[in-house]
């Protein structure tokens, strides 16, 4: 394919946004279609990104005192029902097994579509006494939830995350824990990702099935619409008295547990995807960045072997300072190679012809803003290094910048019309589901979350009007 | 629990070598079990094992040009019966999804017992020409084999995995592809768990269903017992057949690929154990143990702070050198303490007491050989560095002789029976099935695998004294 046909075979954003962001990650080879409706496979390109994200939140998880381990897959039908609002919440997106080899199963057993309920039964076992707590155990795994309407990373019948589970022998302690995550979830999304996000609690209807409250992370994709990038439960002893996870405290009483739960997912990869995306394909923040720096060499013509020789040296030396590659594919030329990584959204491209062999120079193009530089090849590990995080800080500013001229202050539902109904609509709230369900049924808008921190202004409730008890802040969400 | 009664608990081995397996694996919180039968929990002390583990197979792949991705867990009925052979061998073991969400499925899902199917579709469409190839992808995976006889780690409904799928231009690629992962099985087995193994080639009778052929490695348990450790299979032309995987070659001509697939799992936690456990628990060698090193304080009486204040200045030190852990529990004497961390095979324990403290000394006690040596407390990084080393090869070596001590060179079938049927028998092989199904069905011996580089001694097959064609290890295996 010639690069203006792969360029034309992006849609561009104005004209078709869900057919852009389906373009963008297809032709970067971040996932293709499964031969099962609703499933996805992600491609070496993509993987590599959630391997990336992986590692920090890890890291994080490791550093905050949290363990690995491995739970069933598979959960019987008795357990999955033992907390009522749980249930309720997530059945109708249950994918059962009911055979095994050749036998039915007297009990058919639940795909998980998240795990308190056998960590649950197991935790039950593990705890005993106050010595044994706090229990901090997070899992990577997948998940299958039976959606009817799917999309790419962002809604799938299967997908890939982590879940935190803990109990704690305290309710201040447990809500202490479901802070923390978020907040490593809320440092993890700007300092990786360079997305910025809003943290906050869910209104009740809007929590998770079984939480007595959930903690948000919200972020503003470049359509105008939010994302819910992850989340993090107080489950108070619901589900310690559902699965009876009992200890002896100090003061030789037996309690129930405090439990949290918290996850994210490769949904991730997705507001990376929309948040930084344009029209000629992906813009990847370096950190996250499968390939950091790719080397074209300018290799045509009687120059050729000594520039390649070059450009190898080169490659060379920068590996020490960043995922580079270089790309000498001999069948292509340099301007189809520049527009297939900046589609693929490399950071940084480094040129090098006979001109610059000659020069002692190379070229720096970065993708985040399109500019070209030539720098001395003596310092091009320290210009690589810099221009980097040049490029990580740039995507974050344009991101908040973005986002912050997209949050309209209102004082009426009304207001969000001239905006048309997108972005963040910051407003007060009465409190009542009655209020927040109006909105929805009318303009597709929920509460994405209440903003730690922000107080009603004074306005009244946007929709009803009567006396606010909360600021929250309103979206089309994917 | 006192000390005493905590070495009780555990089976001893010659007493009853699967009560002793199933003693240590609890204890030292390594699993517990799932509530559904056949279903394990993998307890952060056992999950850290096997991050390791994953750890050192990934560098290793990823250094010899593997990606990772990740495919879909549900596999469609009709793909998983695309390839003949291979639905006929793992049928019998398959959980069904038949139900998703309120509605029955048109068409049941598999979930995966293996991914050969699903990425053999895949593959398909991504392959194109001869400049795709070869296209060398792993993934890290759960799958699930419905087992009627499980066994912690060794055989259990579902697993952790890691499968890699290749496809390459020619059959020699392929074969050289099976054969190099094979190489890094054998290569991690004995350098990161310390357990020797044998490499050689399935029998036709032990193959993977719908390999061409199957290479294997395969240890030797302290019960004299065999187990398949990982497994590489050159499938020849028959999934790129039976789903398609054609390429344009160089020459013109479209061509089908030639494809591999090779596999290891949390089955070689299993194998560490049963290598290198003894009756007072673990023994794990130092490049896979989660802590390799303990310090422990012997700080009761009056000079218990300061004790303690150097047990922490000392465990400071050792972080920059191993994975340490410093056990300061109140509530347990040392002597506890060095029955609990010798059950979860620490290597290396170091005691520090007031005279330690006064000469300027500590004292290092081996897991592996049971010894104690007083050390100068100045040079305990490079002690406890030379240690650990020490020990992982001490490990090896006697896993090595015990072995090479059980490994039996026969000329006739009987001659199994003076050594009780346990260990590895080195004898010739007719290259007929019902030889090795005789042997199979009378002592449930079977052909682990014809090692390379073996030739037949000229004695005759062991079961029907025919010329031989080729040199077979046989043994009991799990």
């Amino acid at each position: 394919m010639q690069p203006e046909q792969a360029l034309k075979a992006i849609t561009p954003k104005a004209t078709d946004f869900s057919q852009w962001y389906v373009d963008v990650v297809r032709k970067a080879e971040l996932m293709d279609y499964a031969p099962v409706k609703g499933f996805m496979v992600i491609r070496p390109y993509g993987y590599r990104i959630w391997e990336l994200i992986q590692a920090e939140l890890d890291a994080r998880f490791r550093a905050s005192g949290h363990e690995n381990a491995y739970f069933p897959l598979l959960i019987p039908q008795s357990l999955l029902e033992r907390e009522a609002a749980h249930v309720q919440g997530f059945s109708p997106e249950v994918a059962w097994v009911t055979r095994g080899g050749s036998e039915e199963l007297a009990e058919p057993l639940a795909v998980r579509p998240t795990s308190e309920t056998i960590i649950g039964a197991m935790y039950a076992r593990w705890v005993q006494s106050y010595r044994d707590l706090p229990l901090l155990i997070n899992q990577w795994a997948n998940v299958v939830r039976w959606e009817k309407a799917t999309r790419p990373f962002l809604r799938t019948t299967e997908f890939l995350w982590q879940e935190g589970h803990t109990v704690h022998r305290t309710a201040e302690e447990a809500q202490a824990e479901a802070r923390r995550m978020l907040d490593i979830y809320r440092e993890t999304a700007e300092s990786l990702l360079a997305v910025p996000v809003v943290a906050g609690v869910k209104s009740a209807g809007e929590r998770f099935a079984g939480a007595v409250d959930t903690y948000t992370i919200e972020a503003l994709m470049s359509d105008g619409r939010a994302l819910q990038a992850g989340t993090s439960h107080f489950l108070g002893q619901n589900f310690s008295r559902a699965f009876d996870i009992r200890f002896l405290d100090e003061d030789g009483q037996e309690k129930f547990g405090w439990t949290t739960s918290w996850g994210t997912s490769t949904r991730l990869i997705g507001a990376l995807i929309m948040v930084h995306g344009d029209d000629r394909g992906l813009r990847l923040p370096p950190r996250v960045a499968p390939v950091q720096v790719v080397v074209v060499p300018i290799a045509a013509g009687p120059r050729g072997p000594e520039v390649l020789e070059a450009a190898r040296a080169l490659t060379r030396e920068l590996e020490a300072v960043a995922r580079v590659r270089l790309d000498d594919r001999p069948e292509y030329t340099p301007g189809y190679k520049y527009n297939d990584w900046e589609m693929r959204g490399v950071p940084l491209r480094v040129e090098i012809g006979p001109r610059d062999v000659d020069a002692g120079t190379v070229v720096l193009a970065r993708r985040d803003v399109g500019t070209k530089e030539t720098v001395p090849r003596a310092g091009v590990r320290e210009a690589v290094a810099a221009r980097l995080e040049a490029v990580q800080q740039e995507l974050l500013e344009q991101a908040r910048r973005f986002r912050d001229s997209h949050t309209y202050p209102i004082t009426r539902e009304a207001d969000m019309e001239a905006y048309g109904f997108r972005g963040f609509f910051a407003g007060d709230w009465c409190g009542e589901e009655a209020c927040a369900q109006a909105v929805k049924e009318r303009h597709g808008i929920t509460i994405r979350c209440l903003p730690f921190g922000e107080e009603p202004q004074g306005s009244g409730c946007i929709v009803c009007g009567r006396p606010a008890r909360a600021r929250a802040w309103w979206a089309r969400a994917y």
